[in-house]
């Protein structure tokens, strides 16, 4: 047999938006041999996941588990189950993942009352309420916890004490919060929210946490019409998460990332929830410090700037696409570009997964100092 | 910080229908450092990925890439993007996985017309043309080329003919065929092909290779509507996978799946396809000699059976349950059981991946015999 040549990449810090860089013990348990799918190993390893994933999301519910696929799958899945034709939904945007919730709502059919803020804003409790106001009947509100596009904060806790006022469901994109900023799934009465592998969970990218409140899972099981998509119908799905009753084949599980996403699950319930969040907060404290001491602005300031990111302004005559490829290719650093109108603008810092401390910051500095 | 467990697991012989064990290279390439998704290094690992699909496929489409998800997902985005409410189609069905095939297209508002056979038996392709002849305006047909759930391969090639006399576009479920028996995309005139990254070609599961014909690309482009998933739609998805123009960022790729994936690959085309399929036929048909010296029967002969998936019929008063679990804890051997109205009658016994050997069959046959 000829020789093969072994695929091997490059060690790079990821200070962007995500993916980060992992925590340890994930690519550790990815190299562990594949169990199949029903494996009693397996199921147990699922179980664990579970009862950690609940932990995280601060629920109780039964109705959490990790869709095989990544945060755009994940939240596909909210809105495939949710939303039926002609379901007259409030989609909150204020940057490109709250678009992209927009864009789900619409393919599925929703009638949709657009709540926007400008870029760099959060959303506006006065523009929610009014839009509840001003519509009657509707089903469901969406939006952003954590907008990676633009480093801003929703209030997802007032938004979601509206949206029972006026007896709708609301979906929160977690992607970007889940692990990184206090999310409180049950005490502040959220009903469908995904999020992604990387990022604040620090595993590596490709799956999505997923959690329903009974009251969603309620609605699923009335809809008029099946959810189309077979693969994302959560009340199949689901059947192969049970941890109670036997488990149906439903789709061959991606071992590996299971194993990945349990170990990371692990370093988190071993630091402890509350102080993960705390050290997001001051390393990016750190990190703010740091940078505007060299004069560098951000474009969020206040209440509704993300610790885990960070939106900087690029300043005046500094060459966004050369020096991104020089930290990248120079001082192996990754920093992000601005999305859509931000292109050019600023760069979009993550401080998450395995990098959530004092010597990537140091690191990231340093690139930036040399630049 | 306190000690953490880290994820480890069992090292089983997976003989079942899959995962199989994975190809020399896979779990090491795994461990390799996250790369972001529009990292150039990893934009270079796509397009060999995409260059060694083609291989594998045998065909030059450009509309040929991952889907990051496992196979199921695959499925559905064959489905979710070649099916309008009310198109006419013809499914046909001989095992589970024709019946998922039905299930998708029932989901997504087809008019189906059933083709079935009994479960063991192939697709008859005069019920296949009779389907044609007495149904006008039929816009699709689906069936599964290597049906997992039996042991039984359809003749695709011949009904893909049948396809293009009528003017019907064939979506292919290739999960247990890709890599393993010839499968040729451009000269059998498929238009829609989906895979997996386990099995045949020996990554580890998760993630479903596509493949589209430039005419299922233009009657994606056509639709009276858009297609209702945002992240399945192939003309949005494959912009991602573009090797000539810029690439816009979509979801964040599975980093270690494409690098396992690609692993895989790199160790099938040193192989060579032709000398990978005949070793599938070799090894099988070793297995088919010592099984059947030993008094076993097939569920399936002649020209349908598969080699690398072998459906055993179990012994009288040979006990099903206790048999598979001594297989598993006792010998470290996983053997499948059988699906719906064949569990109980039957063992599923895969040879594929990196278990195209004869010592795994050896392990197997050893394990067997000391029940």
């Amino acid at each position: 047999m000829s020789q093969i040549n072994p695929v091997q990449t490059a060690e790079i810090l990821l200070m962007g938006p995500g993916p980060s860089n992992s925590m340890p013990g994930v690519l550790q348990a990815m190299s562990e041999p594949v169990l199949s799918h029903l494996d009693p190993d397996f199921l147990k390893i699922m179980d664990e996941i579970k009862e950690h994933l609940q932990y995280l999301f601060v629920t109780q519910s039964p109705h959490t588990y990790v869709v095989s696929g990544p945060g755009s799958l994940g939240m596909e899945t909210c809105f495939v189950n949710l939303v039926e034709s002609g379901d007259k939904i409030i989609c909150c945007h204020n940057g490109y993942f709250g678009d992209r919730m927009h864009e789900n709502a619409k393919r599925y059919g929703a009638e949709i009352i657009s709540v926007t803020a400008e870029w760099g804003k959060p959303i506006s409790l006065d523009d929610v309420e009014n839009a509840f106001n001003t519509n009657i009947n509707v089903k469901l509100i969406s939006v952003v916890h954590a907008e990676t596009s633009t480093g801003v904060k929703n209030d997802v806790e007032a938004i979601a004490k509206l949206a029972k006022k006026h007896g709708a469901l609301i979906i929160v994109d977690a992607v970007t919060a889940l692990g990184a900023i206090p999310l409180k799934v049950d005490e502040w009465g959220l009903d469908a929210v995904y999020s992604c592998s990387q990022k604040g969970i620090g595993s590596v990218p490709g799956m999505s946490p997923v959690t329903f409140s009974q009251a969603a899972f309620d609605k699923v099981l009335n809809r008029k019409n099946p959810v189309p998509s077979w693969f994302q119908d959560i009340t199949v799905y689901e059947k192969y998460w049970a941890t109670q009753t036997a488990r149906p084949y439903h789709h061959t599980a991606p071992s590996q990332q299971y194993y990945a996403i349990l170990a990371a699950l692990r370093h988190i319930k071993s630091i402890g929830l509350e102080k993960i969040w705390n050290q997001h907060i001051e390393i990016s404290a750190y990190f703010f410090q740091e940078m505007t001491s060299r004069g560098w602005k951000f474009f969020v300031e206040g209440d509704a700037k993300l610790p885990q990111l960070n939106t900087v302004l690029l300043p005046e005559g500094f060459d966004d696409a050369s020096n991104r490829t020089k930290m990248r290719n120079e001082f192996k650093v990754e920093v992000g570009a601005g999305l859509g109108s931000m292109f050019g603008k600023l760069w979009r810092i993550g401080i998450m997964g395995g990098n959530v401390n004092k010597e990537a910051v140091d690191q990231l500095l340093k690139a930036i100092d040399n630049l």
